[in-house]
């Protein structure tokens, strides 16, 4: 089973690395990197560089191709080129996903029009203006089109994904096996639970959702 | 603050990666991603390929230092100046941590004698022979040595250790900044929750709990 992810400068590395982690786990899995051109990219954080294997040119038929997010203006960064290769890919794709704001370049290529989908809590409003119906759900399934909520909900995507593929069996092997036992410290990981002062702090502030590198 | 993740081949991707996407996120956080020598670092799946930016000799003295796990021998595969460097750096480190099998190497550096301490699952046994006290929390906190169950377990362990940093405020904007409100499909992230089944499964087969490439 042939995995494309796609990298693009200022991608959010978690995003990609999350459901890499769960995917490259399923009997068969070939994951390859994949950018607008081969080589290293650079993450938001400005301090962390991934490889992409492969041009989205010599990647032209992955079973499931995975889009990562990042902050800013993600469509416009990942650029025409490869939304063109998004459309190609997604006519023979088993499965096209999105992680956080990868959604709002799905929704740039022109693939979520009128369809449910998800993305970063604060990325809700730019989705509906691409075309999207925004849902509150960490992980949407819509047809073969599957979009995750902020950066951490690329590894709940994928384990569902495992189960769609694979069975429930080979899911929890890989959940055990990444002994994903989640116990954050504070429930406050979605706009609903977190306390209100911390909600708007991110909301006047994007240091800690994007991950950019900024002054201290 | 200086944040050094440790690289070698064969390292686990999201070991490193769940962390530095959290403490990346800590005002006046300067990650480095460090290996023996700099350059790629392929990890275990042979399907990823970050860069160290630089080799250890160049990085003396992190506040925070993090050494992600990977399959089989890490110690051995770390190499002994990995070794020395981290016996060095510990003396100065405000926080000496590891996820999942980066225990075993802080333990073959001689720094977890006697000590409580956490691995993945399936390496305590390892983790005892190397003289450390193996414990069954998810994150165990000795003094200013942290080590985190498997894997996974690097995000809870990350956002713990930045309310001990920058407070409970900031660790609640960084983990509403990563929408990391976790909703695995299955409770099965840990031998005491999944079937036995499935645990006996990742006894006999190292292929989910290692990301190693293997036959499909």
């Amino acid at each position: 089973m042939d995995i494309a992810i796609l990298l693009y400068d200022r991608v959010t590395a978690l995003d990609a690395i999350g459901p890499y982690e769960v995917l490259s786990r399923l009997p068969g899995a070939r994951v390859t990197f994949v950018a607008a051109e081969a080589g290293p990219v650079r993450t938001d954080s400005g301090m962390l560089t991934l490889l992409a294997e492969r041009s989205i040119a010599e990647v032209r038929a992955p079973e499931i191709v995975l889009v990562p997010g990042g902050p800013g203006e993600v469509a416009a960064r990942a650029g025409e080129s490869v939304l063109e290769w998004l459309r190609t890919v997604h006519e023979t794709s088993t499965w096209t996903t999105s992680v956080c704001t990868g959604s709002l370049i799905l929704a740039a290529a022109g693939l979520l029009e009128g369809r449910p989908a998800t993305s970063h809590w604060l990325a809700l409003d730019a989705l509906r203006e691409l075309g999207a119906e925004p849902t509150l759900q960490r992980v949407v399934f819509d047809g073969k089109i599957v979009t995750a909520a902020g950066v951490s909900a690329g590894i709940d995507m994928a384990l569902a994904l495992s189960e769609r593929i694979a069975g429930a069996e080979v899911a929890q092997a890989i959940q055990l096996g990444v002994e994903y036992d989640p116990q954050p410290p504070f429930d406050a990981g979605s706009p609903e639970k977190a306390p209100a002062e911390i909600v708007q702090l991110l909301r006047s502030n994007s240091r800690f959702t994007t991950g950019e590198a900024q002054p201290a």
